[in-house]
């Protein structure tokens, strides 16, 4: 190794993650608190250095396994950020990362770690370097990828109910749905399976679980099939 | 500068750039023999080393002038590759982003450098390292981006005609296009302005040029306009 290119400049490299959960209607943020300088004590994207043996892939998954346990996680590169002051400690490039996962299964191993806590995004406070700019363009991608894809399956437990769905499309996208268009419109694609169980949490009346049948959607998509969730 | 973070592994940073022009009914791609090792004499896309005090757009616009004597060209980051093997002569991370333009205009700024040429896509040669992976990637991603957006335009000279762009735009998609749907749809947007000059070089009855008011798009833009391209 490194027996060419053995003039150039050599910089520090890090990985950020924007976490996204969706709990109590809300969607949230994993943020950590800096435990060392610069901006110590600042509220921060979970991050952390590559190693110059790991893939920029691999350390995004190190790094969100570190703080939440879990090591299967949707996990999509966003944007690098580059630009030469944009981290007052020293010149770093950071591979900016997307992750969605499920808030309330995942509760306890967060527990362990003081330092971190699911914010809700109306309340997020001041980041830290450009780390909000990386969350609001991570927003942005969400939005565009739940009208085209299942992902936002990725954010609700394996049993939800649509009044939970629509909740979390309506925080998604920002706006207020109409109950009978968008139903009309998730159930129309056939990739939901309504359960026999309820959830009576939120009415007397109750509402279905369903869950959402990846099996078949991914037989579809080879097929050619588009998912499309335009509201 | 580096006082913080100090024991952590620094790495080799590049950018390389996926360079689309458009001549002769054709997309083409701007690539570069390699005149050093790993892969001497091999294909490659336009790249370079990120200095320490560069940030990562502006390497990407330095390589671009380097290479083609041009400054102000449509430039968009696109992926990150990092895996630790990519290219056998280190470990380079490198950012890949794609540039769009005006083959016609700048052939002479070329022919200064033997080392590059414009290779249409269907007689690409194999690229070294992940280059081929990023240049499929940068074609997706023009392929969603012209749908949306006006940047077939960076591809076309200032005045061109509507077989031209429908040309272009087939090239994009790689479909054929119907004729009176194509020119329906592009024209309804009210953002090209015909002009009073024919181009007689394709047929006899000749065809109008147009050219495309980027003024007016702005401004609908600003107000909430899109563009739409869907084909």
């Amino acid at each position: 190794m490194n027996k060419y290119y053995s003039k150039e400049d050599r910089q520090l490299l890090a990985v950020d993650c924007i976490i996204f959960g969706f709990d109590a209607g809300k969607i949230k943020l994993l943020i950590v608190k800096r435990n060392f300088e610069p901006e110590l004590g600042g509220w921060s994207l979970a991050g952390g250095f590559v190693r110059k043996d790991e893939g920029i892939d691999e350390c995004a998954s190190r790094v969100l396994h570190e703080l939440t346990g879990l090591k299967i996680i949707y996990l999509e590169q966003l944007l690098t950020y580059g630009s030469v002051d944009r981290d007052p400690g020293a010149r770093v490039v950071s591979v900016a990362y997307y992750a969605l996962l499920n808030v309330k299964d995942h509760n306890l191993d967060l527990n362990r770690n003081n330092e971190a806590c699911w914010c809700p995004l109306e309340e997020m406070p001041e980041l830290v370097f450009d780390h909000g700019a990386m969350v609001a363009k991570a927003l942005k991608r969400l939005k565009r990828k739940a009208k085209i894809g299942p992902i936002g399956f990725e954010l609700l437990p394996d049993r939800f109910t649509l009044p939970q769905l629509q909740s979390l499309y309506e925080c998604i996208y920002q706006k207020n749905l109409d109950k009978r268009n968008f139903r009309k419109k998730i159930l129309s694609m056939e990739l939901l399976e309504k359960l026999t169980e309820k959830d009576k949490s939120s009415s007397k009346k109750g509402a279905y679980y369903y869950c959402f049948n990846r099996k078949k959607y991914d037989q579809l998509a080879a097929e050619g099939f588009y998912f499309n969730l335009e509201v």
